[in-house]
């Protein structure tokens, strides 16, 4: 773990105090920790959330992109040993939900910074617009089903925010319907949560330029075709109702078991970095061991021999 | 793809006209071409392997280790273009199928190997004992519900290959319920070839040697106790039983529509190259373009520029 107190240490004049206020410990390269900087504080506003900002973070580029591939042998370790620990009997899991309008980069998050780690401890499910079967169901039913098992890291790409968020926005069940929701989520995650998973809740937000060259990007290069659709633009011409959407979600479902962090997208490096610290963190305060042995080492150690 | 051409091709004395009466390509770095090299022949005799050897490569560990390395870019970007397809109506998928004793290095080749792509385009199934709910089904069942959906690398980490090795070896079914399953096996491979899915199937051989110094060290090493399982040595007390059991499977599975790769194990860096070259290969042969637009794509600009 030398490399967190390496040579991407933040200026001198990096405001320690912050860190030491909140009880979050100073992060390498960074000048508040990323847990802090890129909580959503309470009375967050995200009509003057700056999506080109880099909260907490002062360097560029290259050092950010150096940062995350320093990150990459602690958080396969640190993967490693919640698998194990799950493999023991352990029932902890972490799940990371990713929320974020299109080109939000979500996908690029996955894999950059889930791409880092063991694709046998990784539990990825993308929430696309539900299925006939998942349709006969509760929102939360394929949610459930998606859940990570014991010891696994779980990656969802939107998540039962959408049926609070395009659900919302397109009217597909009546107000009152919707509204009941933020207490069920709030419900459903702290249930969650006390039953072993940490969950890591980021809302990625692109400012309304940066998506619109996204989306020209996608049109402009035949190999990306692929990721356009139509619907794309329609989302986009709703922007403030999913403004407004978003917003109504950091308000009512920012708990104390499981925040909300929000982070600005413009710049993918940064988007990219954010992530992986605030994974990175929360494998780091699961305090990971090793698993003891449920055998007798030295008796292994003499069938072995004479095997 | 310059890479496939670049410095690290083959000794000149090469037999290339292998490669030429067999029809695959010449393979940067291979003597042989891999799938030749590995490919098992009929009349494969198990017995006589050289679980050491690393046939049709003739370089050492560190020219292979750099030829994995090379590999990263390509498989990233074939994997993407079957996603592509897969997300654009197309049907096609490919199953990388690994069957190997305990420590043959499965885990490993998951981790280092597919690790190299985007874990969004990956469906990872990892088959241990059948749990109640499998067990009151068809054996193929379990395996039909982890199949990869169309754009998906789909990876069987052991397989329904296990219903006639571990399940002959440990008498598990009678003998006829059994002998059955080899046909069983070929007719519901080619079912799924002719629905879409190319089937890479490999066999990591490790000798009796390297495989107790590998248990040797998982029981000398703490952080590998998690991984040790005293089930371990009684499988390995049955060497023989499983040594005729995969020759039978070799014997009677090696279909032309899905055939058997013996990757010989004792060298780590050798059957990860050996996997990679596979998968590779299966990849390239789907002649993976990009989707074409399902939309007017000056139609979706005008549409954008005034969103």
């Amino acid at each position: 773990m030398g490399k967190h107190s390496s040579g991407l240490a933040g200026p001198a004049s990096a405001p320690e105090d912050t860190a030491a206020r909140s009880g979050a410990k100073k992060v390498a390269g960074w000048d508040v920790p990323p847990v802090e900087s890129l909580r959503a504080p309470r009375g967050f506003d995200l009509a003057a959330f700056d999506r080109a900002s880099t909260p907490g973070w002062s360097q560029g580029r290259k050092q950010a992109e150096r940062l995350l591939d320093a990150h990459a042998d602690e958080l396969s370790d640190l993967q490693e040993r919640l698998f194990a620990e799950g493999r023991s009997g352990g029932n902890r899991s972490v799940l990371l939900v990713l929320q974020g309008m299109d080109t939000s980069g979500k996908g690029g998050i996955v894999r950059h910074v889930i791409g880092l780690v063991d694709p046998q401890g990784v539990q990825h499910t993308s929430f696309g617009v539900p299925t006939a079967e998942e349709r006969e169901h509760d929102y939360l039913w394929r949610i459930r089903r998606a859940l990570p098992d014991p010891g696994y890291l779980g990656v969802f790409d939107r998540s039962h925010y959408e049926d609070v968020l395009v659900v919302r926005v397109d009217e597909l069940v009546p107000p009152e319907v919707w509204e009941a929701r933020y207490d069920e989520i709030n419900a459903f995650e702290q249930e969650l949560v006390a039953s072993g998973t940490t969950i890591v809740k980021v809302a990625l937000f692109v400012s309304l330029d940066e998506q619109k060259a996204r989306l020209r990007e996608r049109l402009e290069r035949p190999e990306k075709h692929w990721k356009y659709n139509p619907g794309d633009i329609d989302a986009r011409k709703k922007w403030p109702a999913y403004q407004e959407a978003y917003q109504a979600v950091i308000d009512r479902t920012n708990t104390e078991v499981a925040p909300w962090h929000v982070v600005p997208a413009d710049s993918k490096w940064f988007s990219r970095l954010a992530v992986s610290e605030l994974v990175l963190d929360a494998l780091r305060r699961l305090d990971l061991g090793w698993p003891p042995a449920d055998f007798d080492v030295a008796t292994e150690l003499r069938r072995l021999e004479s095997a």
